[in-house]
């Protein structure tokens, strides 16, 4: 399994991922599932991927144009005008990469399905986040739902519908997603660190910030360690419940 | 779906479970999902499903022999001597159920598959509680593992997680199953009040508490409510992110 976030917020985009693989228990890995591609002063757009992996690596690496020579590449997602266009060639491309593996060939055992989120800027166009189904069609996130999350979504639900404003600093908005990260890795096996974290300020068109959280971040183990306390405490702080009788 | 937790406490078990049921989101209902057993002053029993409601309704029902006239009915569960037996019979009898549904008649789109939660105590052998699967066996709670989830359990297990602890008194420990109740509520429609909660003390073998929590019940309001601003307070408490540059 997989978890990765996206945020839309007021000041941009924040966007981080898990880092962990498996195909079964005693097959592990760590594999990116966050890219980044930028034209400074024009667009920036980054995708992260939940699902199967060799599908999730050969979109990476046809939309980096990787079949042709370093020269020639010329990807299409620099050009598209619009952020609209960019969902639009992600999706086909997700939909057709599954389409060949699951048709074709051999029969897996396991789907080739990958659901993906795009986020970016181009140009005047203000941010804009996309969750693409493996069906190649897709959604954008909006002032109702200004975030989306793929893979393993529940257990680091609950502190984002609570904690979440569009008006996050971004510095609140990372510590957000470590939260709800350290909830999902202490509940589930399959999501592990490090964690990828990349954010797109709002019209700068470059990354603002991006960095990897090993396992031994001092920030991210104060937050693991402090949020049991701070869990424990808030329960405390609820009126407790009386028997009736 | 469906959400029910049984805790394992020092001082004896707590069990609480929603009562929706749904078809597709357009056929909702209401239905009892926990029963309740005894003999006083020699054994208390308590059964939570999730799944299947036919199922799970014929598996209370062969319990407790309503197909017998009402004078000659004799429930196994109430004369069988340790709850070993009982987790033996009750699950002997749900993968009967699940074999005649699955294997003859028509083919349904769904499974006929379901789970149960069984605790109790019989005279001096103290609490027990087991989760019974539907190929009918099952495992039991120790002190490694002292609770179980059953349904849709991945919203209210963090905070279980973290905040459960066997010496708890009743009165914290349902404190934690609303809130736990309460995270999923919120995050899935397919878990809803009211909850039905039963409480069986050690060595009492009689129904210690049992009530329905219904959806205008102040207490479980005052936790809702409470719970969101305790959760923001919390996450306010930890140390602020700070980027290195």
């Amino acid at each position: 399994m997989t978890y990765c976030v996206g945020l839309r917020l007021k000041r941009g985009l924040v966007f981080m991922s898990d880092t962990r693989t498996n195909a079964g228990v005693d097959n592990v890995s760590v594999f990116r599932k966050m890219f980044t591609w930028s034209v400074p002063g024009e667009r920036i757009l980054t995708i992260m991927s939940a699902g199967n992996l060799a599908t999730t690596q050969a979109v990476i690496s046809l939309l980096d144009e990787r079949s042709k020579a370093p020269a020639e590449r010329n990807p299409s997602i620099l050009e598209a005008p619009s952020m609209f266009q960019v969902a639009t060639l992600v999706g086909d491309l997700l939909r057709e990469v599954i389409q060949v593996h699951g048709s074709e060939g051999q029969k897996a055992e396991s789907t080739f399905n990958a659901t993906l989120i795009l986020g970016g800027q181009i140009a005047t166009g203000g941010p804009r986040l996309f969750m693409i189904y493996p069906e190649g069609n897709f959604i954008e996130a909006s002032d109702d739902t200004p975030f989306f999350q793929i893979g393993e979504t529940k257990y680091g639900r609950p502190i984002l519908v609570r904690a979440f404003e569009p008006e996050m600093r971004f510095e609140d908005a990372i510590k957000l997603l470590m939260v709800s990260f350290d909830s999902t890795i202490k509940a589930n096996l399959s999501v592990g660190l490090p964690l990828d974290l990349t954010v797109h300020e709002r019209d700068s068109f470059q990354l603002a910030h991006e960095m990897r959280i090993e396992a031994d971040n001092p920030y991210f183990q104060a937050i693991s360690d402090g949020w049991g306390d701070a869990l424990r405490l808030a329960f405390q702080s609820l009126p407790a419940f009386q028997f009736e009788d």
